[in-house]
């Protein structure tokens, strides 16, 4: 019998009904770059589900590029972002964004989160020090919903956040590769209405949520950034037939599919959540979406590992480890149910 | 009756048998970034299409993209890239060779392709300037074959391009963003073998030849560029799903099917080049593969136009205009006798 | 006797009285990073010989430097700066602005000079090309004034490419690396309150009018680039001692000594002008300033050279060199009286 | 009566002797770019007391920009630079390293010095992380003697780095932006031929150590970095008129004028912290340079500051701060009494 995977949220391909898409659409003609009408169709299903009818809405494929992309564009040279120290952006991009010339300020993390307290921290010391001349100017604020831990913000948090932000007149940017679970997750309180009116440029993540492939960056307001198109274009970033990434996110607007996939995903990781702790087992993190961080002695980790693949996360100590159960839209639930017989 | 489509080679989608083959491995599960055995199988039939068993091969999603990864690894940040004053890295990628730290230098072309002559004239300027340590250095050779006027170097031109830049110690790269309308145009000598034994380093194209989307970067020797796998993640050119490439490119080299694709799109071609000959038009450039360079005076062109979208090439003089149209692995044998027919 | 040297205008070190001035407040304790009261009177000398009370001085310590600085600075991502294809951003900066993120546009130029129809005609061909968004967008004009042939710009000229960078809102920079000799030259007709008029950025040059070293860069607006002190720094151009910078400017903007070192160069270049064209010499370039461009046959280059130093420019067809004769504010006059009898 | 500054020690010119040789040389003519006669005998001079005779000696004019040049040309892009997180370019140098294209990785530190165990637990680090490939590299290791808290490396401890380094194959950068405070310090162990030996790259400060201005970057091996003139070029870090830099280093050099000045200020430093141990004040840091680091409460603090001019270093909770005394190699006795006086 096969090994059970749960090693992350981008093993399968993607939605059915993309792949049945792409298959009807095949071999018609359209314009390139995502002048064609697949594009302006997810655009308007987009800027519906956010409520913001001027936002500007561009499609990339993949997360570290799109970090990339918009944090160059936002930031003037002498300017860094703030993150969390876990952030993707500070540890898991091969220095993209100092490749980009610009520093990654890290704060400390709250389960992943960052806190309205630590950033404006940071912007005050900023402003207090007299050498700030000679220093790296804190030029916005990077997070990721839900976080690299698996974590929420809540409404309170995301608005003060915001609300520094603006006082200080930085914009605020909003990761959103697994946006999918978040918004399938009962106790997520920001809707993409909500995302949208606080911050300044968010994406809603296609990689991880069902897609084959693409990120949706949205801008509330249009041309935040003049000529983002020629930005994405000179960062590599432009897909020639840009309607592939159209027709994936068309359909992942239409009938909801995007937030059922996330649902889908949240609820298979709160049923092996439940079974977790009526096993006694003990959390890491207490997330709530689809990533579930599990603490293990090494030789029950060794014993789990040989039948389930997981995604190691960090060692803590000599003899524990931190081990990453992620579902995913594609998650069957027969594996799920061989997964708590395993536990 | 719709207008007829000839304005460029990625309005389709891609061959049928890489859509069959995405269906049917959709729900597989498979590790991510370029590990799974996808990618391995396409790594392996394309080592073997070049004769070179221990090649290096990457899968990227774009040609700007294969462009700005592999020019910035390669060079040291003194250097620049010589290219045709014509050449896609030169004009149509948006600063992106710049934006990564490094000068494009020009020179004249012969209907898009670079000369012997001219590089070994820009490399010895440059070793007697006096002035040579203020000045960038020429640190590799990039050339499209395909040409961006759909020309191709003979053997006997990329001998002695090799052979120049072998003497000093300097890189060759091609661009094969439309490799496969050189592979399967029967003027054209330069087989994948002959290329990785040229150059040092090439991208075999598939956006515009028959994928939805990607490219296969080859290195003939592996290592060539350390870390290369990291460049590519920090600048934003790794496909978390990499298999979606891998499966893509284990199709188009299983059978021939990426030269057959190319030499479709040539034959309709020189179905259109033969009737343009018989009714007296003029040809800008002389070019056998898939493009076709059309001298049209503004009436004629209007007049064309209204029933044939093509691509705009250039003005030249007040009066005419160069006028691409372009076939592709898609076209339809009906949409070209209704071209002929139009002319 | 010491072979006379004309190879450049900046082999001796300073006027008299700059080396007096730093002897003379040596011991003095100042504040760093040009924040002393002699950074503060030299700004505000050049204040008032450009008329221009709120301009924004800054003391950078050679051309290389300044170039880079100010153009990244003031472009962004996807722009290009438009320079004469003789430029020396273009030609001896070791692609400085490149490292920097940007393209160097190159134009065709009128022996050294930039001309507003090839601007215009550039910038219109970037916005009516249907790529546009594929391409550098040219977004700033760079030129020298005296160019790198000596040549200068008349008033109409200068008038002529400010409208059109107006027009197009896009910054002019001039690059006064020898604006002494151009504002000691009779024929000149663009004095400072005219330079800072009609351009949004300059530089006043130090290095090679009479300072041991330094560049004073003026915007006449303050605030055109905010934050501009904390680009120096991070560009590394940010002298410590700053005042070394602000006593040296505030020494040759005191009762007329940048222009007078000027006037002395471009008089003892006429004197040799004058002697050449007595002779018979041909002249590569018509400047009116303190460089002097010879075209000479290899044999009389041969014999020349032996007792002068001069500095070599160009080949021009197998048999003749143009070599370039410099004066500056340290010329003797018993120097050029040496040379016209070698004549 | 003139209010006491002991603020930094780059508030004065530069030795007598370097003023005076500015003067005797000034009319004479040279190469410019350091191809001098005084940049050679300065590079030959600080060789013999390098003891490295192939060493090669590069003159730059100020801190941040040797640090920048040096890091940028000695990383690959996917690589970052190892520094403690009170690394003059992790905090005050504007992002510069950034910008060139990198991430600092700052380790804790132990009064300003990294340590062996930080740096190889670091490194191990990065190879036992699966995901090393989708993180920067650490590349090189920078240090600085003294540090920015004014302690000192032991032999033992740059033993123990370099040999981390070279087991490791990176290089190792030691910033000697105050060398000479540290090389006229009884206690300190490193000599110049020690670190010669020890680093792969290092630079001899001469801005804060008794020039006007300018840095000695030293590679012991020649070729470390080739083209690396270039690359200073492009960094617009080249002085034209190198000479000055050479007089400087070539005067410092001299009858150990150098080590001279150093010894001045550490000794008049070592008076004042007598004093202060005398009058029960508190260190913030037990430094045995040329910088005292003073904890005093508000209060004290205030009234202290209004008779002497002290550096701000930070505030330690709500009442105390840290305060600079600098001395300097011109720092005159009798200042040193009456400071000694008012405490």
């Amino acid at each position: 019998m096969a090994k059970l995977c749960f090693g992350s949220d981008y093993m399968e391909g993607a939605h059915q009904e993309i792949l049945a898409r792409l298959v009807e659409t095949n071999m018609m003609q359209t314009a390139g770059y995502g002048g064609d009408d697949f594009c302006a169709a997810a655009r308007e299903r987009i800027r519906t589900a956010c409520r913001t009818p001027h936002a500007e809405v561009h499609f990339l494929t993949g997360g570290t590029q799109v970090n990339r992309t918009v944090i160059t564009a936002l930031l003037r040279p002498y300017e860094g972002v703030i993150a969390a120290e876990t952030a993707h952006i500070a540890v898991h991009e091969a220095g993209a964004i100092e490749c980009g010339g610009h520093q990654v300020i890290t704060l400390p993390h709250e389960d992943g989160r960052l806190t309205a307290h630590a950033i404006e921290r940071c912007l005050r010391a900023y402003h207090e020090d007299a050498n700030r001349d000679h220093m790296v100017r804190p030029g916005m604020v990077y997070l990721s919903h839900p976080t690299e831990y698996g974590t929420l913000y809540t409404m309170n948090e995301l608005e003060a956040i915001s609300a520094i932000c603006r006082a200080n007149r930085i914009p605020l940017f909003l990761d959103g590769a697994r946006l999918a679970y978040a918004l399938g997750c009962p106790s997520n309180e920001l809707t993409l209405p909500a995302i949208a009116h606080l911050t300044d440029v968010f994406y809603i993540g296609g990689t991880k949520c069902g897609a084959l492939f693409g990120e949706a960056v949205v801008f509330p307001r249009a041309d935040t950034v003049p000529h983002f198109f020629t930005i994405v274009k000179q960062n590599g970033a432009l897909l020639a037939k840009g309607r592939i990434l159209g027709i994936q996110f068309d359909t992942l607007f239409t009938g909801g599919l995007y937030e059922r996939g996330g649902a889908h995903a949240v609820a298979a990781a709160d049923r092996i959540r439940t079974a977790l702790a009526e096993k006694g087992y003990t959390l890491a993190v207490d997330s709530p979406t689809n990533q579930i961080f599990l603490l293990l002695h090494a030789e029950a980790c060794a014993q789990l590992s040989a039948a389930v693949e997981m995604g190691f996360w960090e060692r803590r100590g000599t003899d524990e480890m931190v081990m990453r159960i992620a579902t995913s839209w594609a998650t069957r639930d027969e594996d799920v149910d061989r997964l708590i017989a395993l536990l």
